[in-house]
């Protein structure tokens, strides 16, 4: 072998797998919005069989020999090149420390587990399901062992879903959150609260599908190469650089919900529609970590998206399309509306205030359970144990606690804190874009979100996964990752909406 | 090799097969339902190395020889495994007969030809498109020739969509219906044209949106199994027989359109779903021929659907629906514009009378320029002769003339006239279904088509693709296929509606 065929190899295998990603990712899109529900039987089927299949190729002995062979003469590879062979090489060595009959065991258990959740969650019935989810941590507690026998099986979990990213580094970032945002919080419930009742008044829902279209164009991404559609749960999903969806969700009676899920998960389709067009196609196209995507999410839905710059950009148009729903409300009554704080029981509806504390109880639990010192039948105490201590809401059942999450039923154990991190990245990026680009201006100049957009791009967006993200966090804002950005930010806002001292 | 053996490696074969026919299915449907036209060429890419291996499993040495074995051992399988291998094998034996380089060679050329069409018929340039048709011509008649060396090469052709189908027959019956038709058709744009003018107010979609559920809902439609879309042009599209999509074009200024996609496409979403439960992932899924599937969808579109007693049905929904559009309209007056009749130029948008004598040019130009008559460049001339003499309309333009249909860009040769006949074919089943089912009553008791339904499942639908439709047609009817059927239903229905003699 030499690096040209081994590379030649390399990429026509990639190109392979490409086309069933791109099919899966196909059959998976139209699975959440146009499939009709009885066809899941024979669906899955056919999933298995194409997944098995995608398997094959890629722990196929050309593909690992190729890889092996790169790997070996990796200093005589251009960076780009050298940085995905790492990574793919990364993947298939954990995959390679786990006997293949417990990879194959392990999928059957999350495919039974997110069946056994999805009914759990429907009866409220957590015994159910406590002994897949008591499975799930055990296996991958088990599986981390394997791959790094000497490494706390946490860290290797987070780790995996964050580069670098430790309990360590995780317990003192929480530990910042809980003493700066749980007081904040409480001091909140004590104040007047504000009036968002017209966002509950009713917003016909083919009025909001246009409402959708406009947020799109203010955001200035291109729909050309972007999609929206309608789901149970809004998720972004990019086939590749030029072929991103979005999805939605309309409630009747809440005009924010739909409009922040856009906004949302318009973040991501920029990251992905702005990756560098070098890497299309190959293992550096998307973004850098699910962490760094939710940094970008948020930074739209959050810190963008509930401005009071972007919310008198977008007023005029909500004044037109819901006139009679926005009687007598104002722009700063909308304002103040959008950035309504108050403790509450489910995270995917949690305010930009009190959605990291949602994350640190499922950190503290993962740590638990890792650790030992939880088993699955002692989740539902410690979690109402939880709510009511940091956000003193009181956990009515356990479908509306520690079942509300699919994470955990789908094998995703480590996975959450990176929400959490996102937010705060957002936060220190935001303090290093004030400083090059007069946010406010750039809006109300261009009427959109373009030169936000474009100033992400340079310094972020463009470089897909080539970096890791707490790299990229640091060339990007000349600092390495610092809580303090975030929860000042959220300080300042949440003191000046609520009128706190 | 045995029996056992042979089969079992056929089965696995074709799961595997199915798993792939369902991905690539799904990145169609997606492709016109949902993805943004930025992702063409990476879906193009995708697609053309699915269909690749997809091709590579269907013609690989192992399912070739599998075949080969239970063709030769046929008449020790059951009834049902032997057609199946039947038909797997005539379409490997035409296969088979294609020099690789030759076949890959069209397969480029219908991929460049469809572009070629789109572009001719959105310049309305004719020219720039005729050197691709002559070579698609060409090149189906060269394969004819090669797979059937004494064989009409446009008998092949049409025995490739309907069993059994040739020139002689197409001619007999093209004749009986330019007889009986044209005349009727020159007699009705001499009469006081009916009053439709109310279906072209303002239908507003969303509420066009919820008429389609209620149609699907009247035809007793599952739709746990079938989901309804929206694309450019109707069309049918099934997984599975858990699996059927159907689609519909909304028009803001036509109410009539989408409502009759949604009865024609329902139709046939009817018969996939009614195919028999012992064929399902097996070759004998779904219906008999395209000319079959068209009988039903066009028996439900015009001789259920414009028939009284289905007008009754939905009329009180219509009135509630659109209370403003149909205000001083009867329910006469709906059965009446429902069934207006006027040549006209487009095939997809002609009425159920006049619509045959769009197939029949289509059929006569087929005949033409297989057997040399034709050359490409004189179709533009042969087509506007043809529209001139049989439905008396000037075409005024290409786009609107020969460029408007898909079918010979994509490589269809011979299928046009499985829509003629798939309308004759229904018109015998209806009178052998009125002998044993009073219909009217039918739909009135139930309030749907469910027993329209239950008849056609019993005598069409369950057989799946277990017999030629002509077998079907006399295992249904009793009789062979009688054209007079058709031409005595359209005369007394076009003579009581336009009061001819």
């Amino acid at each position: 072998m030499d690096i040209k065929t081994a590379l030649e190899t390399y990429r026509s295998i990639q190109k392979k797998l490409n086309a069933y990603g791109f099919a899966t990712t196909a059959v998976y899109y139209d699975s959440v919005t146009a499939a009709p529900e009885g066809g899941e039987k024979e669906r899955n089927d056919a999933m298995e069989i194409l997944s098995n299949i995608t398997y094959e190729i890629e722990t196929s002995p050309e593909m690992l020999e190729a890889v092996q062979y790169l790997v070996l003469h990796k200093d005589e590879l251009d960076a780009e090149t050298k940085r995905e062979i790492e990574l793919y090489n990364k993947q298939s060595e954990y995959m390679k420390c786990i006997p293949q009959e417990e990879y194959v065991a392990y999928g059957v258990l999350v495919n039974e587990a997110t069946s056994a959740w999805r009914r759990a969650k429907n009866n409220n019935d957590f015994a159910a399901f406590a002994p897949y989810l008591q499975k799930i941590f055990d296996t991958n507690k088990k599986f981390s062992l394997y791959y790094k026998p000497d490494k706390d099986p946490y860290d290797t979990l987070l780790d995996g879903y964050e580069k670098g990213l430790t309990k360590e580094k995780c317990d003192e970032f929480f530990s910042e959150l809980r003493e700066t945002i749980v007081p904040l919080v409480k001091k909140i419930v004590k104040t007047k609260q504000i009036d968002n009742s017209f966002m509950f008044r009713n917003y016909p829902i083919h009025i909001q599908h246009e409402f959708s279209d406009y947020i799109m164009e203010k955001m200035a991404i291109d729909k050309k190469y972007c999609a929206i559609g309608e789901t149970e749960h809004p998720f972004t999903l990019n086939f590749n650089k030029h072929d991103v969806r979005i999805t939605t969700h309309y409630y009747e009676n809440d005009f924010a919900s739909s409009m922040y899920s856009v906004v949302h998960e318009g973040g991501h389709a920029l990251y992905e529609l702005g990756s560098g067009d070098k890497y299309e196609g190959t293992g550096l196209s998307g973004g850098a970590s699910m962490a760094m995507h939710e940094t970008i999410s948020r930074y739209y839905e959050n810190i963008i998206g509930r401005s009071k710059t972007f919310i008198s950009l977008i007023f005029p148009k909500v004044k037109e399309l819901f006139h009679e729903q926005f009687s007598g409300v104002t722009e700063e009554d909308f304002y103040r509306a959008a950035n309504y704080s108050e403790p509450s029981l489910i995270r995917t509806e949690a305010d930009e205030l009190t959605y990291t504390l949602h994350i640190m109880i499922r950190y503290e639990i993962e740590c638990g359970m890792i650790s030992g010192e939880y088993k699955a039948e002692d989740l539902p105490r410690v979690w109402a144990e939880k709510y009511r201590h940091y956000l003193g809401v009181e956990v009515p059942d356990d479908a509306r606690g520690v079942l509300q999450d699919s994470h955990w039923s789908g094998g995703s154990v480590g996975y959450f804190p990176s929400y959490a991190l996102g937010s705060a990245y957002g936060a220190q990026i935001f303090e290093t874009m004030k400083k090059e680009l007069d946010i406010d201006a750039a809006i109300r100049d261009t009427g959109d979100l373009s030169k936000i957009n474009e100033w992400l791009e340079e310094h972020i967006f463009r470089h897909g996964a080539m970096y890791d993200s707490c790299d990229l966090l640091r060339m990007c804002t000349g600092e390495e990752f610092n809580a303090k950005y975030y929860t000042e930010y959220l300080k300042n806002k949440y003191s000046a909406i609520y009128g706190l001292e």
